[in-house]
């Protein structure tokens, strides 16, 4: 039997809730994405150009596959306003396989 | 020496704070979580019987053990109003000891 | 040719806004990680001294890499109010990899 593809928890930062929204909308409707989770606003403290900065940002987590997380990481650099966002997947080590299962069919096809 | 049970980072949504507040504080009264963390709410995209929708969530972060999962997963969707509830567990590659022990010490027993 | 440093993201709880921001800060000022995210607060559920608690929190996301872990630990229980604040790493399955090469570029030297 195949080995299922697995599950991504993946965590992307954007400039504002709007941008979030729609990067969020898109990925879940070209099926990159079984489902996105805007959060409230956040604070980011980063260095850039040798210098602490202290932005607000928002957040929006992906639940994707393995195999999807490719073509959802270039879809996002192409509709972000960032030059290098947070795209970083974490990896699904269990769950209720319903909802993984419900992962893998929304985001295939 | 066995093994240490390894600890999980559990993402489980839930219709509104109430919900959220309810299953939490049930899974750490019966030590299925050591402690459960109340996110304010979200919004969740996804697809949903064809439609795209958009609709206000809230999500609640365990942390438990691995040996701890399955009741947990268990508990949450006798719980839960929702037919198909987020629960995803992503693995702790590494933690403060203490703190790891503390999750582990608060799940037995 | 040497395998790259594990990006990790790394889940930590503070007393307060402010205490998450203090933390935050330095962590990254130190190049003990690349960024802080500090969400909004959160309510904890938590069993201390034999009472379920609940409690108003802060939460912040680091970025960084393994073989900087253990010093951004240290730092953290340093800066910390709590005698055992939350302090789990989980790992980055893959990530866009520019983003990764600039967590590394972060915390190194």
């Amino acid at each position: 039997m195949e080995a299922a593809d697995p599950v991504l928890w993946v965590w992307v930062t954007a400039a504002d809730a709007e941008e979030a929204r729609r990067i969020g909308r898109t990925l879940v409707e070209e099926r990159l994405a079984a489902c996105a989770n805007l959060l409230p606003g956040h604070v980011a403290i980063y260095r850039w150009e040798g210098e602490i900065r202290e932005d607000p940002e928002s957040a929006l987590i992906l639940k994707t596959t393995a195999s999807r997380f490719e073509p959802l990481r270039a879809r996002i650099r192409a509709l972000h306003s960032y030059d290098l966002p947070a795209i970083l997947a974490l990896p699904g080590a269990t769950g209720d396989e319903e909802f993984l299962a419900w992962v893998r069919q929304q985001t295939s096809g």
